[in-house]
């Protein structure tokens, strides 16, 4: 069984909301942050309340390794740490590493991300160099159900400048009557070929692909082509993107996850502050009110569809 | 002043060789392996030897981090205490990192690689997401001068996946009689850009490209066109490519340093092994006379053009 087919099942139980650890400091309560010892021991602290007030609402968590690399080794020790804490609550967690590199190089960051010290279920990647980058941590799908993102097409402005750009018409692509493809559609033409080779149980793939809210048309055309990746939403709340726009990227229901990293993670500072000021267990129940809402208002969306 | 200054400098003092630290456990001698309390302090205890005796013969240091992430926390200790070690002996460092998030994510690596426990001098990026995944990294350059090589025309199989497509052509780019442009020169033309707005002594821009060997016609074009890009040039050595394919990416005999790293790592396998095996003092001396070769048939080339 493959961790997307996993995926898929804690969507069908809990909803679409990835819940991003994407922990800055100065997400953090002040109060919590003055009694740490560090700033690496706020992050872990702060990441095990909003863990513990969110497992029943979120299908999975997803770890941005760059805000505890940002803190160097002790960063990388919280971040170590919190993968264990998930991994010990059961819950499924997404290395947001977008590591992109070749061959070799690919099997060692395989090694690093799915097993040891920095273990998860998912990886993000980037495919730039090409599917020599991606291919080799498609033996831990087989050897271990281990999965990934690939990114694909990111909702970012600068997603114009390369993803975006047309290709010249190759003549199959033409006579298949698609037009001219875009980058992201020869990344995503790749993808679903691996897909193929790797379905699970629910028609997915092993390894999805990073796919950003965006227009209406392109996404419900990009959803369409595309029925056989599970896809990892980002750009929900904070970034813009909105129920309705992630629930165009689902597929029956499922096939996706919708990332919030910020509006979880900041909701206690748009809450009423409780005297004292908040702390780590005032801002975890506004973490969990903030999930359950974006659950609930992405499965209205998607039950309209 | 920016690094890429020194940069510059050091290849004119010492030559084009950046020696790659991909130092894999079984690139060192057994008798190391077991003397070592674990693999990364064979790892660190490794990688100071061939510093050592590599010094006069490297322009720089390219540390693969994949090589330590591989290893875990034990790994990135290695690795910092590397970067550590090479800053203690003014060596210019290249960490390469191929990352690539967007805005406050790249903003965060930056921080992460450009100070504290993993500050380099050089990192690499991966350009997939767009400028906004690049452009955070170039405030280092201004504040202290810091730079960056940028994924542009890599020498993997892969690259025709994706960075070797043909892009639809742009009414710009014909009358400018330059046909149709692949992606890698999308790539380029935007790096080309940034590097015209921070321009060092040596005409180089604070950010270049990491542009590998390949053919000679492809090679010569890509170098001409960009006369303002520093490249960092893979695939020396173990990947296949020859001082000759190395000289066509330098510009009057600069321009450019070429990474080889597992021909010097591991030369002292192909050398007559000593009495009782080899030793990092052997294997040092090994890299250093292949570094010295490497240097020489480089220079030599360079001088032919």
């Amino acid at each position: 069984m493959y961790n997307m087919d996993k995926l898929y099942e804690a969507v069908e139980a809990k909803g679409h909301v990835c819940v991003g650890l994407d922990t800055a400091i100065d997400y953090i309560p002040e109060k919590e942050r003055l009694r740490a010892s560090s700033e690496a021991e706020a992050v872990l602290a702060y990441n095990r309340a909003v863990i513990d007030a969110t497992l029943d609402a979120a299908a999975c968590y997803k770890v941005q390794i760059a805000c505890y690399e940002e803190l160097g080794l002790a960063g990388l020790n919280a971040y170590a740490q919190t993968l264990k804490y998930l991994r010990g609550k059961g819950a499924l967690i997404i290395a947001d590493i977008k590591r992109g590199d070749i061959a070799d190089t690919a099997r060692r960051y395989a090694r690093a991300h799915f097993q040891g010290d920095f273990e998860a279920d998912f990886v993000t990647i980037s495919p730039y160099m090409g599917m020599d980058s991606v291919e080799p941590w498609l033996d831990w799908a087989d050897k271990n159900g281990k999965g990934a993102f690939v990114l694909m097409r990111t909702s970012n402005k600068g997603m114009k400048d390369f993803e975006y750009l047309e290709l010249k018409d190759d003549a199959a692509s033409v006579q298949r009557g698609q037009g001219s493809r875009r980058l992201y559609d020869a990344v995503g033409d790749k993808l679903s070929a691996l897909a193929e080779q790797r379905k699970g149980r629910y028609g997915y793939g092993a390894f999805g692909a990073v796919v950003g809210c965006t227009e209406q048309d392109e996404a419900a055309a990009i959803r369409a082509r595309r029925a056989n990746l599970f896809f990892l939403i980002p750009g929900y709340g904070a970034q813009g993107g909105g129920a309705e726009d992630a629930a165009l990227l689902l597929r029956q229901g499922n096939g996706g996850v919708v990332n919030a990293s910020r509006s979880i993670l900041m909701a206690w500072s748009a809450a009423g502050l409780p005297t004292g000021g908040a702390d780590n267990a005032f801002a975890a129940q506004a973490a969990r009110k903030a999930a359950v809402e974006m659950r609930d208002a992405i499965r209205t969306a998607a039950a309209k569809r």
